[in-house]
């Protein structure tokens, strides 16, 4: 006999959710337990790993799978080593939970104040990058939360090992397995169904590219916090120092094209553009970006013949290039560079590079973003950099957390009301 | 010639959303000045407020509607001095716009922190009342939001009215009035398109019955703010002082029977309910209260011939009656009490009556809800009384805010990052 796959994934939540109600108060020693028997038995069953990674990769070749793909796709004895020792380190993040704030005593003698507590089930769905499966639950389970695993079928293999290790790990330490709901069920009929659970599950976390994001946004009925794409603008202002300027842009560009922080849109007062951009672009052409243009800045540019440079066109604007390519344009004013990221940003990480008091202030107050910068790369847009530790990953929205989601950024509070016999007039 | 009611629409938010951007750095002096405004024209223009809502009155009539609903859409000159006496209010909170904090500096020098800034543009979609016009539009506009308003069409004439008050408020303190948007038209088939524009507007706040507020959630690809119901127990331990337990219990059900944080449930330790049942059942008859009752407390109650009693059917368990009604349970244990407010509670306002410092302890540690209390009525679950000065709404889910939402709670943040020339290594 054979249960329907909705009624299965229904019950797995229900499952999550019932386990999750103890683990909100499992102290703190258990939690880092856990965590410490995953990490030792990722090194200690690394052969097991590699074997269910080695199918999977077999049946993504079979099926010709692109090359970067195979890439997120594959584990060494080497990215175990470091899937373990990140699971250590959130192992040695401070507690999240159980932090009192806002506490205060009314002119009735209610004393009362906010903890912070776990939201409760997170579920993530993710594509074929099999160390989320790991990052997530320690991420989650750090931070008193339940988890729901969905991951891609590329992965189900290494998924299915990595799991197997987790539940056992869970039960050494002495908490309930059910906290952690693996669906093992590819049938991507099912998703739909897991994004209408709103009873069960708290958050969602899709990790993946632009169309997994916007398939869970447009189908969940519980909160999503998401962050997709990151169009990033670097204004060099008329004040700016230059090289300090050049080195910025380069850093911002050049450091991690691939990531959602970098530098997308050079943005130039046309005061400073004739003594900058000639610079930037020398600089940046040595590790072979190539600029696309506005006419100001191609008429500056276009007699260096070492430059990589195309000519802006209108889709350049508000583009994530997510490669050594940077859009570039000269603008007549502190204005026209705030217009311009508020019409083509997507409110990830907008920086100016300026001397002008004035003008740094003006772009920290006016631009509505995650993360405001003035005389820095945008790159530093990140848990670990800005400090938060671990980082689930960056949202651009404004409800619930905004930029890096660190551990306390997947938690809630809950209200405590001492009383002495209280009664509303 | 006419303009497709969903381009109108879809220009109605960008202006919203335009408009916001000058706003979220407007000063407090200006959203002040505006409120007073709102206030003053309220009270200087009452008659045509008067003649509007009597022509919504008069359809309302036509069309049959319910007394209580006629009730909710009519305005006296009462209610109008209310209305802007709360307006008034909100003028005199302070700004929760612009606090600075959790600002440090990092070991490579970068001084970062995170700002308080406006959610954005917030779409209110409510029913029959039309104070809800002025009362969000006030509270968004004190914490820097533009506001969406989508009324029901029982109301439209007063709302036409107020929103031109408004507008006209915004404009004499040099306010944008762009950032108040009225969605003049009613017909119903444009809410789900107006659900649909998470690139315009940041937060949905649906006010009304479960049905509107399902609605929203399930519809929506903007986050969603809903309370919607509240299913509220008070565990009365066995340790309970009978004479506050009693007096607890009476507030929490009485006080005011159709609030969300009113008492439906009563749990009672068996050690304690032959000596708690009949005198709070004496106290709760001198109101007319229904009690449903388990048959434990049947057992104990059903001698006392002047209480209004029921058998207690399933439903009754996890109902929110409105009413001057509540379910009666005598249970086994402080865990029996647990389980049954995990199984059958909403997340809202859960209280147990107790001397017992341990089971204290337990119920605020395990109860998973938006406020839990010791020895007090849970009826004070309310943004005012818990000193939040003005409330959105009352929030049961984990996301963002939890609990009554005040102005902060309708804010966001924006990390600012001071840097002297950082690259990242």
């Amino acid at each position: 006999m054979t249960v329907d796959p909705v009624i299965e994934l229904e019950m797995q939540c229900r499952r999550a959710k019932l386990a999750s109600r103890k683990l909100a108060y499992t102290g703190i020693a258990a939690k880092n337990s856990a965590l410490e028997n995953i990490a030792a038995d990722l090194l200690s069953q690394k052969e097991t790993i590699l074997e269910a990674n080695a199918i999977d990769q077999l049946e993504a070749r079979k099926i010709g799978m692109a090359p970067a793909m195979l890439d997120r796709l594959a584990l060494t004895p080497y990215t175990i080593d470091l899937i373990a020792a990140d699971v250590r380190s959130v192992g040695g993040l401070p507690d999240p939970i159980g932090e009192i704030f806002d506490m205060r005593t009314l002119s009735n003698g209610l004393t009362l104040g906010k903890k912070r507590v776990p939201l409760g089930v997170i579920a993530a769905i993710y594509e074929s990058r099999p160390n989320v499966t790991v990052d997530i639950t320690a991420l989650c389970l750090k931070a008193g939360n339940a988890v729901i695993l969905r991951g891609g079928k590329e992965t189900i293999n290494s998924n299915r090992a990595l799991v197997k290790i987790i539940i056992g790990a869970l039960e050494r330490a002495g908490i309930d397995p059910n906290v952690v709901q693996f669906i093992d069920n590819t049938d991507r009929s099912l998703v739909p169904h897991l994004l209408k659970m709103n009873d069960r599950i708290d958050l969602v976390i899709p990790r993946g590219g632009t169309g997994l994001i916007k398939f869970v946004k447009e189908n969940s009925t519980i909160p999503v916090v998401a962050g997709g794409a990151g169009v990033c603008h670097t204004f060099v202002d008329a004040s700016a120092r230059i090289d300090r300027a050049v080195a910025i842009v380069y850093n911002a560009k050049v450091q991690k094209p691939s990531a959602c922080n970098a530098l997308d849109t050079i943005l130039v007062h046309r005061e400073i553009a004739a003594a900058f951009l000639p610079k930037a672009a020398a600089e940046l052409a040595n590790t072979g970006v190539e600029l696309h243009c506005d006419p100001r800045s191609m008429a500056i540019l276009g007699s260096q013949p070492e430059l990589k440079l195309v000519s802006a066109v209108d889709e350049d604007w508000g583009k994530e290039f997510l490669a050594l390519t940077a859009a570039v344009k000269v603008v007549d004013s502190l204005d026209e560079a705030l217009d311009h990221i508020a019409a083509y940003g997507d409110g990830h990480s907008e920086a100016i590079i300026t001397e002008d008091y004035s003008n740094a202030q003006r772009f920290l107050n006016e631009v509505d973003a995650a993360a405001v910068y003035v005389n820095s790369s945008t790159r530093f847009t990140d848990g670990a950099q800005f400090g938060l530790g671990a980082e689930v990953g960056i949202s651009t929205q404004k409800m619930h957390a905004r930029g890096p989601l660190g551990l306390k950024e997947i938690t809630s509070y809950k209200w405590l009301v001492y009383g002495s016999g209280q009664t509303r007039p």
